[in-house]
């Protein structure tokens, strides 16, 4: 029997699930982490242990070497890495992407639609015909609109707006000056905070009614909104909004546009990749 | 004779000014950088080779224990390392500021009005019946509007936005994305680059008329316009548009406020903050 494997791993660990040729799942496993961008090497023996982990639950396992695999791994974007790790790996067949195309294609099944992944960063994905395109992202500093980190950022610095008297003081921007020391102890923080440090404040600006807190996050959906419509060309596919602000960003464009919840998690989407590239189809 | 003294000091070096009363400057001279940010001793030793410099170059010279210093010096904001600067030097009355401000008291002269310096970073400055005040800064990830660093910034997630379709593809945008590589190279480039790095861009936003440079520097333009008629309080100062970027802006902005070029140095501005502190002005 011809068997598919599926892989989802990232910086906290990696999983594996063994498919048949209909994409049914037969068995499951997990080993370490598997973040291509840090550790190719580590990656490789994480994938290996959760893929022979999960080749113990089937009977009559077949060789590792006869299985078409489609991992969806962090750091899939870097082509050396990707090239390195595919070299020591035995499947018979190997594609390695991004894990936000597996995510995508877990999210959105087999048909098209777009989706929004927003937590700490951001990143959007598309799917029309079968095909799967990752856009958006580029990082904390040019790029995740709409993100945790930016929406945190943008709330700190309306904080120092504010106290020069650029803005409207409200009771959050005031409250943040004082918990980070005013200006400076804000730009302090700034000097060593990484996107998770600044994603922490993003509840306040999602979550409140404080009119400074309002505005950013109106921006940021007034972004997001018309980043959709340009997704759509003019459709209305359905939109999932995953990570952790999506759903705070659906309760603003209920109506706006079909949304949908994620029909699956990244791993299945995994499976479905590699049934499809094992069929021939991929 | 009483004299004063004005220093103006940053990272590449610092000049020391001698001055009568009446704000004369009698003798000049160079040394070594003191930003006080980086090293508080080889700032203090510096300072004293341009005070003592400057002091051979007067007749019947006072010893340096009998003058009134103000400095404007990079890193002039930081509370503890004034207190070093000022333990380790020795003169008789002595008031230690960041360099924006000397040389917003230079550019302004002693009358009312608003500095805005636009280079690499932003800053303003206002005088108001002799209290001059610093707005605005923050920096590259929180602030700087308007800045050099702001405006490349801009330009590449601009041109990473085009390459994904949300904005509209125009040449300066295409030569941008093929210069650095698309996308992943754009990244890369961030993920090093100083401010520095970042404005070198800056003269490609503001002196050309491609449609995306344009969009993004009449952003810029709005925004420095918004924040200086919050400045002026319903007045009508003088404004002076300083900096390598200032020109650019100041012909933008010719008749919507009262322009002006600087009327002096960084250098004067301290000297005439000495005088005003020698007469118990300051």
């Amino acid at each position: 029997m011809a068997l598919v494997l599926g892989i989802d791993g990232g910086g906290t660990g990696c999983r594996a699930a063994l498919a048949d040729a209909a994409g049914r799942i037969l068995g499951l496993a997990e080993a370490g982490p598997a973040n291509i961008n840090t550790d190719v090497d580590g990656a490789a023996a994480n994938i290996m242990a959760a893929t022979r982990a999960a080749l113990a639950r089937v009977a009559d396992a077949p060789d590792p070497a006869a299985l078409t695999a489609v991992l969806g791994l962090a750091g899939g974007t870097i082509r050396p890495a990707v090239a390195r790790l595919t070299a020591l790996l035995p499947f018979s067949r190997i594609r390695v992407v991004n894990d936000g195309i597996t995510a995508a294609r877990g999210a959105l099944g087999d048909g098209d639609g777009i989706m929004a992944a927003i937590g700490t960063g951001s990143v959007y994905a598309v799917q029309r015909g079968g095909a799967l395109r990752q856009l958006g992202g580029r990082g904390f500093l040019m790029g995740d609109e709409g993100s945790g980190a930016v929406l945190g950022r943008a709330l700190l610095a309306a904080a120092m707006r504010a106290a020069d008297g650029f803005r409207p003081m409200t009771p959050l921007l005031a409250a943040i000056l004082h918990e980070h020391g005013g200006h400076e102890g804000i730009i302090g923080f700034g000097n060593t905070a990484r996107p998770g440090d600044f994603a922490r404040l993003a509840p306040r600006v999602v979550d409140g009614d404080d009119p400074a807190a309002r505005a950013i996050f109106d921006a940021a959906v007034a972004g997001l909104d018309a980043d959709i419509a340009i997704l759509q060309q003019g459709a209305r596919l359905p939109v999932v909004l995953t990570g952790g602000l999506g759903p705070a960003y659906a309760r603003r464009l209920e109506g706006r546009w079909p949304l949908h919840p994620p029909r699956g998690s990244g791993l299945e989407g995994a499976v479905a990749m590699a049934v499809a590239l094992a069929a021939g189809e991929g």
